[in-house]
């Protein structure tokens, strides 16, 4: 697409600080880290969003996401891994290509997730989500 | 694995509420959701982090991911997604059952991703950082 950063990366009309590359897929330094090292796995064709991408290319884009966790656990000797997508606007999606965050973790790195559980009413609430879910994938 | 509560769940010795199943991966609702319909997806085989997961396995869980996260645009009406992975305590795996967590999203829902980029001092840092990552992978 014309007006998308990441397709402008593909195609070297941005640069970028190259991370990785095969036929479908590419991996960038994210210019503004969560912590330093945060790496973004793009496919090479424009798609949105991941319930719009290829199967095919889903699966390459997660091997990707793989090769690159497994490097920064060498590279930075990191003591974890985030690994983070983000589907539209409601869900922090910034750049419309869908791409995956790779965030090298560290204890005590100050980087908090916001990480607050809520809780179902009962088990008769839980499993009516579960229902309507499962109702959608048949 | 024995102590596993994920692994206890896969083999029905711990309830869930089941939300998709296939030969090699399951879908579940997370207890403790960040928002409600927030859904686990994960391989019936144990392994505790993403870079150890044999790639087929891992193809086949982001397919369910996928699938799990179709569903729940459709039957949740949902604004977005996030798919969210924690590897390590530093990162926040409270399981070590390697788990995709599949999260339903709405405008205004009231959860802050606590998103804070950082930045690099300039150009050359962002470089070697890339640097050390590339080479670790090849």
């Amino acid at each position: 697409m014309n007006d998308c950063i990441f397709c402008k990366i593909v195609s070297g009309k941005l640069p970028c600080c190259k991370v990785y590359e095969d036929s479908d897929t590419m991996a960038f330094i994210d210019i503004g880290p969560i912590i330093k090292g945060h790496t973004l796995v793009i496919p090479k064709q424009h798609y949105d969003l991941v319930t719009e991408t290829p199967a095919d290319i889903l699966q390459k884009l997660i091997t990707s996401v793989q090769k690159v966790a497994r490097a920064q656990i060498t590279a930075l000797k990191t003591d974890g891994i985030n690994i983070i997508q983000a589907n539209g606007k409601a869900a922090g999606q910034v750049v419309p290509h869908i791409h995956f965050h790779v965030i090298p973790r560290f204890n005590n790195d100050g980087h908090s997730r916001n990480w607050i559980p809520k809780s179902y009413a009962d088990t008769n609430e839980m499993q009516q989500f579960a229902n309507r879910i499962k109702k959608a994938l048949t």
